[in-house]
């Protein structure tokens, strides 16, 4: 089997509720193709924007096996599977690989402060498994700050990491620090919603990975991009940026948001968020759609 | 059926594992016996002492029905069904009921700053399960801090709550100013570890619940305490004092030196504790060692 | 003498220092003329964005004296006042209105996560004098998180509270929860950097305290929306946003950025910022110069 | 001039208000005299239990000038001299020395996450002057977590570090490992109120800074450790346990219960307290009454 390399916009899939909350299989069908048609390079389930804290483990499977179904190798599958210990952790990534996954992200479990411990949990995950690993440097959710020299050590020490998701802001300058720490030998992603994804390439990312709800603008960038028309890609990509900043907003919690664009464009059947969740005014909607109208997309 | 009140020392129970790390049933239900031997008025499983954030889904189903069975309706049986999602923890509940507990602790999902979110969150659990709740009042490890007004709101709107498990410091003071805030509509267990044990029950506690490795000798002193003995409950409490302390040192990550205690005791066939977890140097074994032997007790 | 109302673009100052890192007045002088020649409506000093928690007392009525007198009375004048303590507070409030303070903004203490205490501070405050006071609700730097009904209490009890500057995102939603806590009693700031300054105005704010180092921009969008041209004070807005989006990136440690600005703006002397402060590599700098020239902007 | 080593008990002193709330000298001198015929080992000023973060540089001044003409060089007088930024750190410490203290400690900036600029802080008071530092491991105050290696860097670019006070659980593992990071080239201080005091000491301790309110019974403690009578120590230790643990409740903010302790004991004229602080009910202080009479102690 030969490996995918993942590169340029792997979306954060949403996990599509029913209306009364359960594991929507359908819409995700949908989503993923509508994902597909968009142009996206790979999908990231089970992400923080895939609200996967809050589905059960059962669910989990169920989203893993349709998505890698549904998705049929047309991109590469990557899958998070954080837990707060390194058994789940592992029994997640082993489950993942199973169902044919392309890769995994995992990030440090919450608020574990000693970093040895930190790499000791990317050490045991790549000796129990060798399915391609995203190592998730997100602070906000997880209170756990990586520095650069901590890469240092996953090159030396974690052979299954291949990748960095990096959401610690300025990611802009974290893609430099990371770079120079490990020589280059892991491939980086940006983050924050898009909000500096020219900027993240101009570092030398790979690519991206992120929620934002209108993928086919982020895909255009990377591969205006990668073509060698940076000028192009800038334009295109500041022309948007109103929009991707407006998404943005609401941080790690914008899952409601992109759940109602995403509904909107006929992707998926309802907006249902689970609780416990901060809601969206309406007000915030009603922008939105004047925003994406002010832009000249359609909203559908 | 008649629903069993929860008071007195309601230990939280470990989840024992083998040394290659499965869940060790065999040493749980021999752990529950020690613990019922040692005269414990409750047992409380999947509590942090109990590594609940480790299990998976389906271990966590073993452990309820190993404990529901071994108990056998000696002792009111709580089980811990904290997770990040409602959704979740409804389902843990619900299982949880079913297995045959008495009782079920919930700890408010992490970071949720909120607290509309947070009382809401417990009115979904008490709309979905007729169990008797315990709010888990545990800001070291969810960083949310529930004010004593959060305490009213419960009592109004949260039906099936009737405990409170505190581990807020000063504890002390807590279980004063939430018994003022319900007026005395919720029954209190102190926690820390059992440190502030005695001034926990002058203020009003119903009792306990803590991990600490010795449970006999916190029952005698709620046993002293409610026969009306005042005195001596207290100066038994302050002779063992030394020790409670000496454990609570490594707080809600005190696992490990639990476990040695245990096994030493001869209530658990190992001590593995799961990854990732701070270790216990041999220096502060041998000082417990020392100080069990100091006070007269037998570590066997 | 009459009270000035504060609105629009209120801009935090920085606090120059020459490159031996002394306060540098001559600097400061310079700074706030480049300011007013901006068209600001006005200016607040000692924010976080002036360092305000690295300069000792003695430098801090330096900078006040020497403010109050550059700006003349042209604009209304913020002195940030924030402390620990409630006492030191009302020191730095009292001698800032003496020094001839139009208003003053005062941040929660840091991690008091007790809100009564909080309002009480802010009530202790007002007692002590009559200078307008502006609520900074700023959850990143104090740990603190000021729900809306907070501003209610404020309404109440705090007489001399006039304004509310919002950092805590989605500054959006923030502005409209407020407002309606308040019924509207409370004039409110946007911040972020002004990434979302045009949606902040829409939603009702009365202008932007912020640090933004292109303050001509703010202010031209501030008033082309306020002479009704909203959908010019729109575009002019997201012309610029790729700038406005870049600088804030730093976020709250974004003082190195902007001073390398203002200083190849000719408005300070130099760049200096004093320890500890994370630095900006050089390529930063080669990017924002090279994105204010793609913007047709003069770094000059 | 011959340095003066601290050792043993170096009480952390409080800072006496008067009623209303103005620093009051005269109290200063008896309660350091009170200090003094306890048999302490040294004093520390402006310690967190000394409401540090609550004084303004003014007052700063007449506490450590009324300490030091007040101890007189009976013993030898330690200056908390923390603050945010480096440049008040400095002038702080350069006031101290000139003022006459024996040694500064300081605690790293709040929440400076990276840690090569929490030791070029370090590096640069160090650099600015030759009075002997105490750096202060005060995670729950500043959120800055010090890993044992990082006291490596201290020994090896920090030339003037010669103690470090360690208040971060468990200290007694905390004293071995920075013990060994350091080649025992540094002195430790265990804190926590006094709690683990005994173990602390065997561990290599070389004392305690603590603002426990019966400093004498530490004081015998450590005197009859260090004269080899160690079961003495322990006993006496564990006698008077209770007490220790009470007062520790409230962790660093329990300035209030020792205040109305010092003052029962005569030392102090007021318990006054700057705001904002948490109060202590009248049950608290009425158990500590009763606890001290427990213990065959007398309150005044």
């Amino acid at each position: 089997m030969t490996v995918k390399r993942i590169h340029g916009v792997s979306v954060i899939s949403l996990t599509p509720f029913t209306d009364s909350g359960e594991v929507d299989v359908k819409s995700l069908r949908s989503l993923l193709d509508f994902y597909l048609q968009a142009g996206v390079h790979g999908v990231t389930l089970l992400g923080i924007m895939g609200e996967s804290n809050k589905v059960t483990e059962r669910e989990r499977d169920v989203i893993v096996r349709t998505a890698v179904e549904q998705v049929a190798g047309r991109v590469p599958v990557t899958v998070g599977c954080s837990a707060p210990g390194t058994f789940q952790t592992i029994e997640f990534v082993r489950r993942a690989e199973a169902m044919g996954a392309d890769a995994v992200m995992v990030a440090p479990p919450p608020n574990l402060k000693n970093l040895n411990l930190v790499l000791d949990h990317y050490k045991r995950i790549s000796d129990a498994s060798d399915v391609p690993l995203v190592v998730q440097d997100e602070p906000t959710t997880t209170g756990v700050v990586l520095p650069p020299s901590f890469f240092t050590g996953v090159v030396e020490q974690v052979p299954t990491a291949r990748y960095v998701k990096i959401e610690e802001a300025p990611t802009i300058m974290k893609v430099s620090r990371i770079h120079e720490a490990t020589g280059g030998k892991l491939e980086l992603f940006g983050g924050l919603g898009g909000v500096y994804f020219y900027e993240e390439l101009q570092r030398g990312a790979t690519g991206i990975m992120t929620g934002f709800a209108y993928p086919e603008i982020l895909v255009r960038v990377y591969e205006r991009f990668t073509a060698g028309e940076k000028d192009e890609a800038r334009r295109y990509f500041y022309q948007y940026l109103p929009l991707i900043r407006f998404e943005a907003q609401l941080g790690v919690t914008g899952v409601a948001i992109r759940k109602e664009t995403y509904k909107l464009r006929g992707a998926i059947a309802s907006s249902h968020v689970r609780a416990p969740a901060p809601t969206v005014d309406a007000q915030t909607l009603a922008e939105l759609a004047d925003l994406v109208s002010f832009l000249g997309l359609n909203q559908r």
